[in-house]
């Protein structure tokens, strides 16, 4: 395959810093934080509006990526499992997938809730929620 | 940032071919079509089973990286919007996000519904459906 490279286009503003203590899931308890995007893609958030329901993708810089196999929520009591049946940040390609709901915007700066990921996590994509992602026809 | 490189970890297997004839979303009538996982990442796929619903992450490679703004589904009669408010495939890192059920499993050979990626598709990542992923709590 050719070589595939990601560029970020943003930051997660956040005071999660410990990776430890984010909550595992943007529903567990994330504190309010923000997307700072940078100015070469500020066109690409026109039509971005507060109340709208959001993908962001984020590169998870400090997961493991030789793991194909993890104890669920990290207990070693549990079964391990392969990394592709389970949302660990440890996999070959550490893409975080978090929805979220979009606060308020302005400018580059996105207020949002339920992003657990920590401060400075690079932002690779923002899609809007469809129906066909929540299972619905 | 540092270099973001990113790793197939297999391939869609699919009778679509053309992108342009390809449903835009995988409930709009995608055929039945495979995921051929790589040998090297075989140990991942453990639990993962018939019946599980998963999202698959793959890489949009025909896509334009440069584009920022997009008329909706390619109507020039539609108002543009920036591409983070949008599904088009062309954006800065075109990461393609599909929701899919597995039919079967065998070996690396994924069977799944509702992928409507063309064949060829380098694959990213598979994450089994959350509850949060679907806005619910």
């Amino acid at each position: 395959m050719d070589r595939i490279e990601l560029r970020a286009i943003g930051r997660v503003v956040s005071p999660l810093t410990d990776p430890g203590s984010a909550p595992r899931q943007g529903d567990e308890g994330a504190p309010p934080a923000t997307i700072a995007i940078d100015s070469d893609y500020l066109a690409g958030l026109h039509g971005v509006e507060a109340g709208d329901a959001l993908i962001v993708l984020t590169w998870l810089d400090r997961a493991d990526r030789e793991v194909l196999s993890v104890h669920p929520r990290g207990d070693p009591a549990r079964e391990p499992r392969g990394v592709f049946a389970t949302r660990s940040p440890d996999r070959p390609n550490p893409i975080g997938l978090h929805r979220v709901e979009v606060e308020a915007i302005e400018g580059g700066t996105i207020r949002v809730r339920d992003l657990e990921a920590v401060d400075g996590t690079p932002v690779l994509d923002l899609k809007p929620v469809l129906s066909a992602d929540v299972g619905e026809r």
